[in-house]
């Protein structure tokens, strides 16, 4: 039976069962219905009623801290958020033409896109299966469109292979696979599985390959119209009498092997990264900007807090004025959920345990760095024939992400010039002025696409580590320190539970900041009405 | 020196080029850009003036034929166009609520979808490589937007595999390829590749496979955390204290190898299916209707054509009202450019050479059936957390694509719920009335989505064979066929030209269509100056 043939929604079948029978058996019943069984994400909470006149202070107007304001307040508890910026949203953010933004150091960039133009130094994707996000994108009106992750026609970059040229997406996926299949034919038909693989799974085997790695009768990968029709032609088939189609020459197996660019022609293949994928429309604060409207009234803005205190009965926060500091003052609350990024709050006198302290203490921070750059037209599209998505090159900016939104249209775009992410290039992009880390995106992207020096319009660089409302960019966890600490952070201590991406174990992802905070709301209310 | 230093774009250095220089050298210009080297489409022709007075009619207000009457008229041909239907567009056309299609065998269906949804039924994709549609979208201000064809999270179904359970294409891709590489890691390190490969190709080859397979630290592709990084978790990552990720079980190789879903696997990997790829908002008819909006002065709707003939000085076409049938009319021109489909042309009396007559009898039409189903609410993603892409069947319905258009809305929704492309099952389906090919894939897709017994709201299906004005979905040319007859379908008879995707090497395509018009009316031009 389904919630179809009940006239039911499966959410509503859902709500219903869990209701009746518990969230334990809801949950089965989720998975039965082919729900999410995989996320932590149940659907929508729904807090049963708070004590009376009972509170809560959330510091902190990220996504996490929105969203557990907007869940305790449906509950009943009386909410304020004190946010240090004049905005909500915190990482989830996004840069417009007229934004100034000054960094630790004191540099200010004043952001000078043409209108309607937008850059997501911040997240800028939604993978498919990040329920949670998808879920309150609908529940608060965030229309979501296609990210455009992988494009064939896009590059894929070696500076030390085929002589520094990029290569399309194309070319090497479709010659790589063809490879590898040329070789596991091979392999097969040379008796090198006999062992391995049943004579009916080697025939299988055999015919699957040849399908799969587009190889001759022969089992050879080489040129011709079936290669062509994956890897593209020299010459296109066409219309009428124009030339005729001439297939395109395979990159031979020494120079796939050379330019190793598995991970590369991998990346769509990454759960993080499958299609289908989405960003917001409008640019990806308009998530931030949704919750905003709808806990705008208890948000206190542009306060920084400097003590968290509690006693048995209440959470005590001291804050200043972020800008001109000035005489502290004070908030108390029956309960406190804190978001501020553990790069923060280890600055902080936080009145909580041990081991708790300990947590925050020692997460490291992940230091990337972001290089948005318009140019004066869409040259990608117009010369390159590149519609959205990525190309990927071992260039210390790594990631050149074409926007998805706009497309074909005229004018100046603008692309992610630069995604710099490993320690050393981040730190040293870090180290930069704002205009140097945009000069030297500009001079790495320009060895892929010469345009750059002749389009370049303006451009704008985030380094995370000099945020100064976060100092980093995720909590950069191991193994070893989530063993040692993971659960004294997430653990309430007292009348203090933490949430945010640092706690969660999808680290730099809206979802494990929306995830973690459900899951802190929800054990703090239980704790609450326990109490 | 590119075009951007010169402060030109790519087109206007192009035009140049081949203003001054000639069209070979422009191409070898646009070549060393970076443009289209492969394609057909050389960026937007321009005819030099006709000679004054001339004129030609038009058979045909589909794509070619609307290209065929932009281009013509821009060179200053008087130009007309005679057209089956009561609107442009011809293939290009969707359909929507409220409207009427009455197929040959007179079966009338009225389409009852909520406001906003339509049915590609015809076209429904534009690859990023199909530059002469794009181009004419961009420049006739048709909006595109991504096409989700490749869903990680939609199904490949074989009803003889995995006890008829679809499975998730990111389960099958990965398990697929971790498998391929974990074989061909086995070989490699048992020697079976020393002949083929050197030793430090094989070092590289296993390193490679490591990272592509997703192999472990002894080549081994086995359920762990990196493989769930890829195929998806049992429990994902998640928040807090929610319950710790688990990863998930891959398929055996075993069962890979009997479900054989090689080429499902590798769908988005033909160049045709690639991403980038897109569609038109609001419908691919924005298309015909664009062309529409320019040439509509110059068609006369509702009339069929009965017979095509020329003299040495002009070309005469007798035609009736379609519907009412009554006096035969005529109309002359100094050309014809004939874009009938070649299913009704060899219904015709035509006034050409045997050799044109013989290919235009020669070549048979494919009969492809698609079946639009409009639900209650988009169950698929609502339960099973698919948003676009196509979910791929061994059932005769083969395909069941889900919309790329209106994501994580509420309310009705449209899917393709079959394309019935090979003989055998879109015969069948072609000789059942409209509501027998409805509830057909209905009966059928239910195996894979359990829903459409409840949250069905209405279908309409059409078989492309019972079309009245084509007769057929496409023209189905084999190697022999193209041998005997191609040159002489295409080559210029007289005073009369025949284009559509028929006169192309990419049939079934729009691509198709408007390069053998763009072919055709440059030859008839240079043929109508040198008369």
């Amino acid at each position: 039976m389904t919630g179809g043939e009940l006239g039911l929604s499966r959410r509503q079948l859902v709500n219903i069962i869990g209701r009746a029978a518990g969230a334990s058996v809801a949950y089965q019943a989720m998975t039965s219905l082919g729900y999410a069984a995989e996320s932590g994400y149940k659907g929508p909470i729904k807090l049963s009623p708070a004590k009376p006149g009972a509170s809560v202070v959330v510091l902190g107007a990220g996504l996490a801290g929105m969203v557990a304001a907007l869940e305790l307040r449906a509950a009943g508890y009386k909410v304020q958020i004190l946010e240090f910026n004049q905005r909500a949203g915190g990482r989830n953010w996004s840069l417009r033409g007229g934004d100034r933004y000054t960094e630790l150091g004191g540099a200010t960039q004043v952001v000078d896109f043409a209108k309607g133009n937008y850059f997501n130094h911040g997240p800028w994707r939604i993978p498919y299966h990040h329920y949670a996000v998808l879920d309150y994108c609908k529940r608060l009106g965030v229309t979501l469109e296609p990210f455009i992750q992988v494009n064939y026609n896009a590059y894929v970059h070696n500076s030390k292979a085929f002589g520094g040229q990029p290569q399309r997406f194309r070319h090497v996926q479709t010659d790589l696979q063809g490879h590898v299949a040329e070789l596991l034919a091979k392999a097969t038909n040379q008796g090198g599985l006999d062992q391995a693989v049943t004579k009916e799974d080697r025939e299988r085997l055999l015919e699957g390959l040849k399908s799969w790695g587009t190889l001759d009768t022969d089992y050879r990968y080489v040129a011709s119209k079936a290669t062509s029709d994956k890897r593209g032609y020299e010459i296109d088939p066409a219309g009428g009498l124009m030339p005729l189609a001439k297939p395109s020459q395979p990159l031979g197996l020494n120079d796939i092997l050379q330019a190793g660019m598995w991970a590369q022609v991998n990346t769509g293949n990454v759960y993080e990264f499958q299609s289908a994928i989405f960003q917001p429309v409008g640019g990806m604060d308009q998530i931030g900007k949704a919750f905003e409207r709808e806990v705008k009234p208890m948000i206190r803005y542009g306060v920084k807090v400097t003590k968290i205190e509690q006693s048995a009965s209440k959470v005590t926060v001291t804050y200043v004025d972020a800008v001109k500091g000035g005489a502290p003052r004070q908030v108390s609350a029956d309960w406190c959920v804190c978001t501020i990024p553990l790069s923060i709050l280890s600055q902080i006198e936080v009145q909580v345990s041990g081991p708790m302290r300990d947590a925050i203490a020692a997460v490291p921070y992940g230091a990337s760095v972001k290089v948005g750059l318009e140019f004066k037209r869409r040259f990608w599209e117009e010369d390159e024939l590149i519609y959205g998505g990525v190309t990927q090159t071992d260039l210390p900016i790594r990631n050149i992400s074409y926007p998805s939104n706009g497309l074909f249209s005229k004018g100046p775009g603008v692309l992610l010039g630069g995604y710099m992410f490993d320690n050393v290039h981040a730190f040293r992009m870090t180290s930069m002025s704002p205009e140097e880390r945009v000069r030297a995106a500009l001079e790495m992207g320009a060895q892929i696409h010469p345009q750059y020096k002749t389009e370049f319009k303006s451009g704008v660089a985030v380094a995370w580590h000099r945020v100064p409302f976060t100092n980093g960019c995720y909590a950069r966890w191991t193994d070893a320190l989530r063993e040692q600490h993971y659960k004294n952070l997430c653990a309430i201590d007292g009348r203090i539970v933490l949430a945010g991406e640092h706690a969660s174990y999808i680290p730099a992802w809206m979802e494990g900041s929306i995830l973690s905070s459900l899951d802190a709301v929800q054990r703090l209310h239980a704790k609450a009405l326990s109490a």
